[in-house]
């Protein structure tokens, strides 16, 4: 078929920037993250509770990805930290390409950490290597346990899984336990985190993962 | 550029289709809803909680889309109603075309209500017409207000806007206000209604709702 043929195409051509991103990257020393997460799993509320942190140590820059409104980039940009805002104007995804012009009007060879912020989506993102080193997904517990099962692509691409928004659980059927085993079926080695943004509980334990990922790229 | 060509050539195709199926819905006086979200934002478990006792009044049919699994399609028989999943195998919505395949195997005819639970996805099914009388969007409170101005193509198009887990109101930021003005500001005529799945509160503001939606194609 024409679509798949062409879809093929793309992802190829994708994957070779992407490349090429993760060779500048490594280059000049960035660690970057590529973050995913359904809609309203809380990504940039994770963000802005431990950028400003964070940055008192490294320096971070920040790419946000939406389809429309420039909402995240204001809210990060609170917590002081450099970022730009692609709209895709449409499209369900980030691609290297994207990131590749965001890079040109960002101070990026003298970050430390790169965090990207991917389209909330579960599904198209899971395809698009964006030259990151690590990709890292959200699942709210207010989502269903089940969801690792339900969108396998991303689950088992990715390299953390953040349990967000724990502090819903005594009012939600979520077991904790069921979406990790889950995820372990899919993907045996994923890393685990449990956060709340609005209670702080297990941020603390989310930077010294971020810490180490970035002193990882040494 | 080759992908916005070839994209144009697919969803002209996916119209052509949906419109044909349009049509025999029409013919045989079968009221079609096709419902939207998030993942998780509790499509399945307002269907769960409803069919049942809708069914009692009317004849009504389910098909499922999922990336993965039969889960759903699993929880919707438990109701009594007859149901049939499509797993997409990767693809990120459902077409036209899914639809009707899935018909082959239904006894659609016979139906008052037929019930489409797309996949998981706030930005792709929006672009593709499955035929439906109505397209429903849920928004759960846990997901943030700001959602359908993040993803204005689905609250555009939608005939209903339901805000589900409207009993984690207290635990969260979501105002219910916000997320309907930003619904209206793209989608003015859109209806709104609040429902928890959990206490129960406005499942029979929904079930009114979709009885005068069947009544409509009369």
């Amino acid at each position: 078929m024409d679509s798949i043929k062409l879809e093929r195409r793309i992802l190829s051509r994708n994957d070779v920037l992407a490349g090429d991103l993760r060779d500048r990257f490594r280059a000049r020393g960035v660690a970057v993250l590529n973050m995913v997460s359904s809609p309203g799993s809380g990504k940039t509320s994770l963000l802005e509770r431990t950028l400003g942190g964070l940055s008192e140590e490294m320096r971070i820059g920040v790419i946000e990805g939406d389809i429309q409104t420039e909402n995240d980039a204001r809210r990060i940009a609170r917590t002081g930290v450099p970022v730009r805002q692609i709209q895709t104007g449409g499209a369900c995804h980030l691609e290297a390409a994207m990131i590749a012009e965001a890079l040109k009007s960002l101070q990026w060879e003298d970050l430390d950490l790169l965090v990207i912020e991917n389209v909330g989506n579960l599904v198209c993102p899971s395809a698009f290597d964006l030259g990151e080193g690590a990709r890292v997904v959200l699942i709210s517990t207010t989502e269903g346990d089940d969801k690792p099962l339900k969108y396998p692509a991303m689950f088992h691409s990715a390299h953390l899984m953040v349990v967000n928004k724990i502090d819903l659980l005594p009012y939600t059927d979520f077991s904790v336990d069921t979406a990790v085993e889950n995820a372990r079926s899919l993907n045996p080695d994923v890393k685990v985190l449990r956060t709340s943004c609005r209670t702080g509980e297990g941020l603390e334990v989310w930077n010294d993962w971020v810490r180490s990922f970035v002193k990882s790229r040494d």
